[in-house]
């Protein structure tokens, strides 16, 4: 999966993935009320209209883009009604020729990671079947466990052909209250590269690993220290865009020959109609204007390189 | 929520919250037959059998014990389906009165973490409804990301008046690896329960915060230091019974007193059956099998204070 991943960013010359991250605050007005209209004020209506909306986005970039994000959290805050559109969701881009990247960051003692593993890349045995849960390409994982809380991902992984991004370096304010920590002159984020990349060596594609990090663009000087220091790991690079780093901050977390990383952007594409920029889009025209944007970042990255 | 955790616990002489973590393997066959009979192998007959399995646990224990805590990755395993079963179990054990800590371990960059305080203790606004999305009164919450990512949860935590655990020393073998780490002198996991403390400063319940820790037993020398360090943090302490650890070794999560920490057992109350001290009851008597074991828990505990 790996191997799939940098291929068709090298077809499409679009290192990106969409972040299919929908809020009710993001979503053009009409959708909610139709579903509200049909369905009430119900958990069910919410996950209809996103429903309604990721697959506006989806089609209109489907044939742009390698891969998408969405992100669980913003389904669980629906529920079961909401989980069930995020399964849909994952189907849906499949169907299209995408490849999911589950942003789940789930981690846990091995026992309960093998069932992350199973539910989210895996297969369930029941009786005679082997059965997938919901059925990502990839999933982001979270280090705090150490190594035996990842041993699992990677064991099914395996199996699957599928793959990680294990959180090393996140985009947010506060992440360097415990990331950056120095511990025998490294700091904390530098000791769970190593271990990204000491895990990744049972798992190598034909140029990456299986087991990719992420490392938010918002701190461009670290993400370079660490392109350098874990060359075969590959990147998932969030906060282009919304969360404030530009195409010369994400810049720094590929290789010289422009490989290595996949950058994210979830609101800047999916809620681009809220932009003056994309106002002639209007409500109605959200997903043009999504497609708009992800041309827009696709010239943008292009151009630092 | 948290004080009334430490009244029931008070009240039923028991510090004790029974692990609902089923796994097909831990199931009496007879459960998974009859529901493959009637719906086939598929993730339904899964998730039904455990809920029937669930159910009968809850039955026999929830005059006992205070609080139970589901891991939400047994029930991902299975997908949709398992996950409706995650919510089922939840609102079942609140009808029967018990203290629901939904074992989830989230935790992302703000606006994410917010979506999950939402989903998993909040209410999600939808037209001019206020819906929940899972419902537990608490639920175990990642540091890695700082002080940002945790802010969402406490803020729903006051409104709601909920609380969380965040993970501070895991109980795995390799827990070590990342939070045994030295950062000038102190170790991270250290570091991590001083911010714990710190966040918890604003959501004090009678004696103990809203903001809670994850403790594993099977380090009983760091859990003492940390309950001299962090007095008012309550312990929620994993890893007695199947995980290795003993009474001896929980003792030291609690104050003198016999207060400040609730001992969860999972596959050792749930899986009782399958022990050769429990065999009389056999795989029709695994609730009542449940029920003698979380006596015995009880006692064992009681015996060292």
């Amino acid at each position: 999966m790996i191997n799939k991943l940098v291929d068709r960013i090298k077809e499409l010359e679009a290192p990106i993935v969409v972040g299919l991250d929908p809020t009710l605050a993001i979503l053009p007005k009409h959708l909610l009320e139709r579903e509200i209209k049909e369905r009430g004020e119900t958990l069910e209506a919410a996950a209809e209209a996103i429903w309604q909306f990721n697959k506006g986005i989806i089609d209109a970039v489907c044939d742009l883009v390698p891969a998408v994000k969405p992100q669980v959290a913003m389904y669980e805050q629906f529920g079961i009604p909401g989980l069930s559109v995020f399964k849909r969701t994952i189907d849906y881009c499949k169907e299209k020729g995408l490849i999911v990247i589950g942003d789940v960051k789930r981690g846990d003692i091995g026992s309960t990671s093998e069932a992350y593993a199973i539910g989210h890349l895996g297969k369930v045995h029941i009786g005679n079947k082997m059965l997938s849960g919901f059925d990502e390409d990839f999933i982001t994982v979270n280090p705090y466990f150490g190594t035996d809380g990842i041993k699992p991902f990677i064991g099914v992984c395996k199996k699957e052909k599928k793959g990680i991004f294990v959180l090393v370096k996140t985009s947010n304010e506060s992440s360097g209250e415990f990331q950056d920590q120095e511990i025998n002159e490294r700091r904390l984020y530098e000791c769970v590269a190593d271990k990204v990349a000491e895990w990744g060596e049972a798992l190598m594609g034909h140029t990456y690993s299986y087991v990719g990090a992420v490392i938010g663009a918002t701190y461009p000087r670290m993400a370079r220290e660490l392109r350098g220091m874990i060359p075969n790991t590959f990147f998932l690079v969030p906060a282009y865009g919304a969360q404030g780093a530009t195409a010369k901050d994400v810049k720094e977390a590929f290789h010289k020959d422009g490989t290595g990383a996949v950058v994210n952007s979830s609101r800047g594409i999916i809620a681009a109609y809220k932009q003056q920029k994309y106002q002639e889009f209007g409500e109605e025209g959200f997903a043009d204007a999504a497609r708009e944007a992800v041309l827009h970042m696709k010239k943008d990255i292009a151009s630092v390189f």
